[in-house]
């Protein structure tokens, strides 16, 4: 690496030069689900990290217009599915359309009331502990209440395409 | 997936259940450094995300009793830098040790006063936007001043061990 190898900042960042080095760093695949008015609703999400052991806890960063979003803070509740390579093909469909086209064909129980999909390869089901807005994203504490795991090989996101890992 | 394999709620979800189910969230692996009054300082991280792009933001979750987490709120800047495959071997140097220890025999520049690590895939330095603590964790917003990423394989941790991802 040399010196100049590393963009000038702010302003210097441009938002493509960001996009591209950030999609550099690999991440799980996860679709996040609440109950909504008018039934489940859900929407893909990359950005999920564990957060505390005590008590158990993750993170997960939503869109500040997210319906999804409203929807976690009117219900106080929500679950994290990680997607696993077998269920990849849902990171898209829970990206765009209504909630009704998110789950259309799609494999769901609820659990404590929130919709937990079936193809999960960990399911989380949390209570909201906190949030806090910074900058165009809502940085979202849950508390976890239920979760379950099991080995399926999972997707990582990766210059921006899907990948499936370990074998 | 049942109703009974997910495992009761608080106080039930155990810490071995939920570090288990966690570890099944594939993550990069990054190692964040900043200036220490004594030279670099550094350790390993996998809790990092993605924030905004406007401004250019990404989000560091360090441990509240973390050392390098008092010399980043000190410096007010840091770099995070990913692990690529062939430099995986850091993820174990930067867990414990000194810093000495840790940066024995690591190439590293000074990059806005802050060391980056020539191996890393993608480095990003970065100014200390805001930080909030919850639970036993630091939650530190970096505004992106410098970025820079390559094509390497990067290191994923998944299941308590590493994978390479892509080819």
């Amino acid at each position: 690496m040399t010196t100049e190898s590393l963009l000038p900042a702010p302003p210097g960042v441009s938002g493509d030069a960001f996009r591209h080095a950030m999609a550099r760093l690999p991440t799980g695949v996860t679709v996040v689900t609440t109950q909504g008015p008018d039934g489940p609703v859900g929407c893909t999400v990359n950005a999920v990290m564990s957060l505390s052991v005590r008590p158990p806890a993750l993170l997960v960063s939503l869109a500040s217009e997210s319906r999804t979003l409203d929807r976690v803070l009117e219900c106080g509740s929500f679950a994290v599915n990680v997607l696993p390579w077998s269920a990849r093909h849902l990171a898209r469909q829970f990206a765009t359309g209504t909630a009704a086209q998110r789950f259309a064909g799609v494999s769901w129980q609820p659990q404590r009331g929130i919709p937990v999909l079936t193809a999960a390869s960990v399911a989380a089901v949390c209570e909201v502990g906190s949030s806090v807005h910074v900058f165009d994203h809502a940085l979202v504490v849950g508390v976890v209440t239920c979760i379950r795991a099991d080995e399926q090989h999972p997707t990582v996101l990766y210059g921006n395409g899907q990948h499936r890992v370990g074998g």
